[in-house]
C-alpha cells in the first residue's frame, strides 16, 4: 500500500490552479492517489509575513507575466481574475463536505471552482456561485448551501489551515510524499524524481 | 550571433548557489554564454518587502531543509553559513572590477567565492576574505585590496543593483533570456526549453 500524494492549495493561488493537472500525472505515473488538501493561505500568510503575490512590488509584475506565461505552455485556460486575491471560505467549505461523501466528486468539484475562477476569470468568493458550480457535479444545492455556514463545516476548515501551518506549508501548491515537503508548482519535477527512487 | 543568457545573483542567495553550474550547463547546451550578474539583493528586498529566507517563520524552517536536499541531488558541497545572510557588497565589488579586465577570472573567483561562503560556510563579508579567494584565482591582492573602497568601483554595483530593480528583477536567482525574465532555480527548465524553443 503506498501513501496519497498530499496536494495542499488555496483555490485563489494560482501556481496552485496552474499545478493540479501536473500533479495528478504525476502521481498516476507513480501509481499514487492524490488528496486534495484546500486550506486558507491567508492565515499562512499571517505566519510568514507574506502578502499576495500581486500586491508585492516587482513580484507582482512578475506574476502577472508569468503565471499567463506558464499556462500557455500547459495549455491550461487563464484569465487574471478580478478581483483577485479573494477569499476562498465557501469553496474550501464545499470541498469537505462534498469530500466526506464523495471524494472523487470533491475533486471534480475542485477543478471546476479553479476552473471558474482562473480559467473564466469568474468571481468564486459568493456561496451561490460556489453551490451553481457544485450543482454542475450532481451536488444537491438544497443539502450544500446551508452546510457552507453550518459551524461543525466550517471547524472542518479551521482544522485544515491550522493543519497546515502546523505542518510547515509555508506557501501554496504544498505537496507531501510520504511525510515530505515540496513547496511550488515547480517542484514537481522534484516530487517526481522522489517518487522514483525514494528520496536522497 | 545569440545573445548571452544573464544570471542575476546575490553571494548570499543559497539557490543563486545552487543554480550556478546548471545554469553554465543549460547555456552550452544552447550554445550560448553566461554573464555573471552579482548584485545587493538586499536593495530589491526593500522594494519588495520581502524578508531573508531563514528570517521568515516557517518558510525559513522550509528553505534549512529544502537547500540541503538540493544540493545533495546536485552533489554540490553544502554548509548553512553562519553568518547568514551576510552583506556582499566586497564579493560584488571584486566581481565587477575583476570583469572588467577579464570575465573568465571573474566568473571563476565568483564560483570559488560561492563554494566558500556556501560549500564551506566561511563567511566572506570581510574584504581580506574576498581578496584571498581573488589571489587563488591569480588576481593581485595589492591591486584588488584599494579597489574594493574605489568610490567607481562602490558605484558600478550600485548601479547594477538599480539595474536589476529597474529590469524587474524580483528575487535571486533571475534570468533573462533574449529579454524574457524567469525568476528562481527551479525555472531553469523553462529557461532550456525557452532556448529551445524561442518562447511560446
Amino acid at each position: 500500500m503506498t501513501t496519497p500524494i498530499e496536494f495542499w492549495f488555496d483555490f485563489s493561488s494560482p501556481y496552485s490552479y496552474l499545478a493540479m493537472d501536473k500533479v495528478e500525472e504525476v502521481a498516476q505515473g507513480a501509481g499514487r492517489e492524490v488528496v486534495w488538501r484546500p486550506f486558507l493561505l491567508g492565515a499562512v500568510f499571517k505566519e510568514t509575513g507574506n502578502r499576495p503575490l500581486t500586491q508585492q512590488p516587482i513580484k507582482g509584475d512578475y506574476a502577472r507575466h508569468d503565471c499567463p506565461r506558464v499556462a500557455r505552455y500547459l495549455d491550461m485556460p487563464w484569465t487574471w481574475p478580478d478581483p483577485f486575491p479573494i477569499a476562498t471560505m465557501a469553496a474550501a467549505r464545499a470541498y469537505y463536505w462534498i469530500e466526506r461523501e464523495d471524494p472523487d466528486t470533491a475533486r471534480k468539484f475542485a477543478r471546476l471552482a479553479f476552473n471558474t475562477y482562473f480559467g473564466k476569470g469568474i468571481d468564486i468568493t459568493p456561496a451561490e456561485v460556489v453551490v451553481n458550480i457544485a450543482a454542475g457535479c450532481n451536488v444537491d444545492p438544497a443539502a450544500l448551501e446551508p452546510a457552507l455556514s453550518d459551524p461543525a463545516v466550517k471547524q472542518a476548515l479551521k482544522d485544515r489551515t491550522a493543519e497546515a501551518v502546523e505542518r510547515g506549508v509555508c506557501g501554496a501548491p504544498f505537496f507531501f510524499v510520504d511525510g515530505e515537503p515540496f513547496w511550488g508548482s515547480d517542484r514537481l519535477w522534484m516530487v517526481k524524481k522522489w517518487l522514483r527512487t525514494g528520496g536522497w
